[in-house]
């Protein structure tokens, strides 16, 4: 049976039926809980009577589980992974192989702060203003549990709803995470109300749809329009791209974080560059300063073909277009009517 | 035979008797080569018909050659590790099983400008202030052979050298690394005349000898006192050192990087701390961001276990004491008379 534990802090910690008594234990947590790490091990000391090593590294999701380092050195026989859900196998062969994904535990944590209708009912003010009739209901992992409640109110006000795609075992209905949208994709869908903070999810799912976005912060408990936010970078993006069409020298970086390899993308990449020159760069970190440390004279445009996010979200004040595969496709066939996003 | 790469850079790289042809390679740089990657890239490729893959992570030493997500995940014939010498296996058992060390290829590079008898005389005139007579020689690697060329100028003027000690196969005469000085140990000696740029190396040097360095920077063609330099963080760390003495609460970070995984230390500071309360941190990269996101007001101070430099070139400005393991022996035994370093 899983187990609901509380920590004592403003999330319920879901645990797997998995026997982890007496086991040697690496805790990896996203950043924004970070802050509890040492409350959360203790917890897990004491429940499990476990053997915890809080794992300090920044880790920006499932595809970046950094597993090879960590059995290889550490050996835990556990790794648990808390906030994110499984990353799923359609995207990246090697996300997770079957020998360490019977030693990994994926650790939901489900956010206590309730939704409050007044804010649902301003996000749908806010749809309201882009003729929104069919709605769909996009929530990042820790909000989740929310979806029949939000899903209710707006039920309520006369909306459509148009039902989140059930994608098992990877995604709670409605979940989305930063590179993967599938579960609210439909051409029926006019608008989204996004209920999570920060503008990274709610620019993926707006890049990724082009269309109307009311974003619910239960952190901050307010209601914003994300959708002027989201055309302001869409259109950056857009400017890499048609700077990128005459690039003639390229950098094409592979990323060699645990799940965001992609081969198949690669090579899709690397046979529409036969008519260019290119170089291949590799690197597990990809940010501005190791970048910066490659880039000379000769390169004209790079692309990421691992993590979609990093040329949106760390380099796009880079002062040469990098690219993600899809806008790197639109940039080489010259077929820039449709946005493509994420690839 | 050893081949001598001429690729039309400021270092001639010698590549050992390996072959290369129509090998995948990935090439590793130190930072301050990696401006040349897209030449040295180009040149392997040329003369070897390799194919490579500039690798574009930081490497900050043969201890950090990233070899289990490299292999696991693009899998080249070989790594060609550029201007760091082999880490020695005395100082990590994991710096490379042998099933790796037939897969990498450690290729020196070899800096073209020649040091000026001028720059030598100066820096014995620095050291003539300490009344040093007995004089040892110290470069960074890629200055090495000009050991034998300053070894004659200092002789010439009737100093003594201290001859460094051969730990073949992994030092040329009076090379150190970062964390690694035993070339040019010796109690008869009363100062150094160094040889390279920036303060990393000469402030380990000096860390570990407390004694009169002369720097002499071929890159810049100057010459200075590097001992009011390295005094000034030395008391910075006798402070850090001092402030620990009455911490409670331990952080015991476990540095994940290849090379620095250092268990039986580990196990030391564990046993040091059985009277004191501690948790147990791991993490590949170490720095100021990942400490602060785990940081609390329970942890009182942090031990890094893996490389001692990381508390003293990146963290020493942290607002708790971040020792290496031989500063937390020191604050833990409340011995302060000896500064050890490096451990």
């Amino acid at each position: 049976m899983p187990e609901n534990l509380d920590c004592g802090i403003p999330y319920t910690l879901i645990f797997p039926d998995i026997n982890l008594k007496d086991k040697k234990v690496l805790i990896q947590l996203p950043d924004g809980l970070k802050q509890f790490s040492l409350v959360i091990a203790n917890c897990i000391r004491e429940r499990y009577n476990a053997e915890p090593i809080i794992h300090m590294e920044n880790i920006y999701g499932a595809c970046d589980l950094q597993y090879n380092q960590i059995f290889s050195i550490l050996n835990p026989d556990i790794i648990i992974h808390i906030g994110h859900s499984e990353y799923p196998n359609y995207l990246s062969p090697s996300s997770l192989p079957d020998n360490i994904r019977n030693r990994v535990v994926f650790v939901k944590a489900l956010s206590k702060i309730d939704v409050d209708e007044a804010l649902v009912l301003r996000a749908l003010e806010i749809l309201n203003n882009y003729n929104v009739k069919n709605i769909s209901i996009a929530l990042t992992a820790q909000h989740t549990h929310l979806y029949n409640k939000i899903s209710n109110i707006i039920l309520d006000k006369k909306y459509n709803i148009i039902e989140s795609k059930a994608l098992y075992p990877y995604y709670e209905p409605g979940q989305i995470i930063g590179c993967d949208f599938r579960p609210v994709l439909d051409k029926k869908i006019d608008g989204y109300i996004f209920l999570g903070g920060g503008e990274f999810h709610p620019l993926g799912l707006y890049l990724a749809t082009l269309k109307p976005i009311a974003q619910i912060d239960l952190y901050s408990n307010s209601v914003r329009d994300f959708t002027p936010i989201g055309t302001k970078y869409y259109k950056k993006r857009l400017f890499s791209i048609s700077k990128a069409i005459e690039a003639n020298h390229w950098g094409v970086i592979i990323g060699l974080k645990t799940g965001q390899y992609r081969p198949s993308i690669l090579n899709i990449i690397i046979k529409m560059l036969s008519k260019k020159q290119y170089v291949l760069l590799s690197s597990e970190n990809i940010n501005e300063i190791n970048l910066r440390s490659v880039d000379n004279d000769w390169y004209d445009a790079f692309i990421i073909t691992s993590c979609p996010r990093i040329p949106i979200d760390d380099l796009i004040d880079y002062e040469k277009p990098v690219l993600s595969p899809g806008e790197a496709y639109m940039a080489l066939t010259g077929k820039i009517d449709k946005y493509m996003f994420p690839w």
